[in-house]
């Protein structure tokens, strides 16, 4: 389950009571109930991030901005084995990339509200009403078909592309997220850094961030410990993106950076260093 | 489970974990650990809002000012069989609305503080100390009179009624709740409203709140996406109350609504306008 | 489970994930996941409070700010039947108190890192990475020796041992935690209290802190509804710790106290007033 109801009021609570009590012995991880209000992209970019590490069953997510409204409620099916099998949520682009990193969409139905929430009082909690029993009746092996009507991959909603360019001596790539311990994750991966000569073997590139006057040297390193004190590194981070970060320190902070801002990172040959020497 | 303990600590753990070793097996569903510190009536509220929709088993609710003083530890039993059937919590009045609105009290005790925390080293942790257990050994099939001596439902412990008042041409309501996205649920129902002539055909409300220094006219929608961009609406929220509700905008803040206020909605005819016409 | 990764990233989801796809049937508790980011000893404190009340399992604990460094993962074995048997983390210290508060280390094993997380494509997530795996296989029955090669209890990590100091008629402690609601657990014991001449039996005792200005008059109390409204007192918590609380106020802001800080207790005398009598 991935949402923004957070975790003060019971909306998060609501959602795992009907998915225990109508798939009782499920397994309910919670992979986070804290993005932010409406942010679709946020959400949509949490749920790649975790869903290859998710085992077989169903995805559950709302960040839902439209609720109530034309958007339809969608169920995706993936031809996942040790994987999840299906993802359910608004068609709004939340659950296509997870899709995607899992597998692929084989089927996709949208979900039938008259069967699921006739019952329901209101049209605001389409996670409690529609979503969490179609979900259950996944778990306890209902056929896709069984929710809604087949509806074609091609008229999903999808989310602009992740923003990355790649040129021969620096990319320019947008931050994806800046996590708890402030570093910032880029769109950019290790092989694309390597095109643009910022790979391993280069020791220092240059940021510029939108929220920073001035490009500040920042330099490779394996791991946070690997950044020296009081400075921001670039490294490779549990995703395998390419990461600003500091050791025990805020690179998000640091640099002014949020998610959906654009930064530069380029060589830089340091005048009288030489490589391997010295 | 639903507490005041908030997340940080350990405190909701260890209750998790007191229930976890004493009831293997059973399925813990967090409704929300982060009501208000002290705030019985918010959590309360919850509680009514999320127990039509739990499952089979044994509420444990602890917002609980009074730890360790005179006020007692019940266990309720209601005549639920598809909704849980024992809440176990303080006698503060915490209980007592989700307790009427899964079936009503059939049996009460008061719960033995002797026999449950002997080997506690304070009296200020009666969540796990007293109400875990008592939860545990009532979801392994213990009678409710093994807790402790059976005690009258009218000398529990009830909290104050929330205020509402409904005329010819309006209503005067108290504010429940202001959930995550500024959404201010009230005391009415659809049913109040119509009887005040807000019915469902009546395009415009005004509301005066006593955060708000003039009247606002409110419009009724459906959901939050038939609300006019920048202006609040009145809808019927997932409970089945009227709320004022904003679309990604929230009521409470352009309203300067707190939970337990009054706010007034009355009907308007607005002049020269006219219903199914033009 | 007790990590600092807090719960609006997904990555306490993702070591649930982990744990739940690897070792399926497993009942997770989350212990708390909002240690403050790299607060080791804060970590370490709260799992020698939530450890006793832990049935038979394993620890996860990750706060671990040199991830990716030299600092080496663990798992220790303990003798524990009713409680967890083993703890997994980060050889930092954060495992040693609670590990000795379940009964002590049998064994410790150093993880090889390259059996674990050969496909990890950064290292900056060991939970995810190293942990989760680690304990999952403990859950599913692996030995010990199974996870890497045996360690020396001797060169493990410890913590600064936590201050306290008695006299015969004071005691000086350190502030371990402030909770949620400002209580502020001291190192002392009510045994220590007692030495010093604070006992039960004592009305009166005087605090300094360091971010007060002048000494306060403090009374013992069983509970906190027994502490006179508006004041601090003196109260023996739900660990078993002296600790200065508030009835509904909290007793760190009043006193400005912050976890490390210590605090003076001093028994008083009061002119005039003479026990049992009057």
């Amino acid at each position: 389950m991935l949402t923004d109801y957070g975790l003060t009021d019971e909306f998060a609570g609501v959602l795992r009571a009907v998915v225990a009590r109508e798939a009782p012995g499920a397994s309910i991880v919670d992979v986070s109930h804290d993005v932010a209000p409406f942010d679709v992209r946020a959400g949509a970019l949490a749920l790649v991030r975790a869903a290859p590490h998710l085992g077989p069953g169903v995805i559950v997510g709302v960040v839902d901005p439209g609720v109530g409204g034309p958007r339809r409620c969608i169920a995706i099916e993936t031809p996942g084995r040790d994987a999840p099998r299906y993802l359910v949520g608004p068609d709004n682009g939340l659950l296509m990339w997870a899709a995607e990193a899992i597998g692929g969409i084989e089927r996709v139905v949208e979900i039938d509200r008259r069967r699921r929430s006739e019952e329901a009082v209101g049209r605001t909690f389409d996670g409690r009403d529609v979503f969490a029993p179609a979900a259950a009746a996944l778990y306890g092996g209902s056929d896709l078909s069984a929710l809604g009507r087949s509806v074609e991959e091609d008229g999903l909603t999808v989310l602009e592309a992740v923003h990355l360019e790649v040129w021969a001596s620096g990319i320019e790539a947008e931050v994806l997220w800046i996590d708890r311990f402030g570093n910032a994750e880029l769109s950019a991966t290790p092989g694309d850094a390597e095109r643009a000569g910022l790979g391993a073997e280069s020791e220092l590139v240059v940021t510029s961030a939108p929220g920073c006057a001035e490009e500040r040297i920042v330099t490779r390193a394996e791991a946070f410990c690997g950044i020296p004190d009081g400075s921001v590194g670039v490294i490779v981070d549990s995703n395998g993106h390419v990461a600003l970060a500091g050791n025990r320190l805020s690179a998000a902070l640091t640099l002014g950076l949020r998610a959906g801002d654009r930064v530069r990172l380029v060589r830089v040959d340091v005048p009288g260093r030489e490589r391997g020497g010295s």
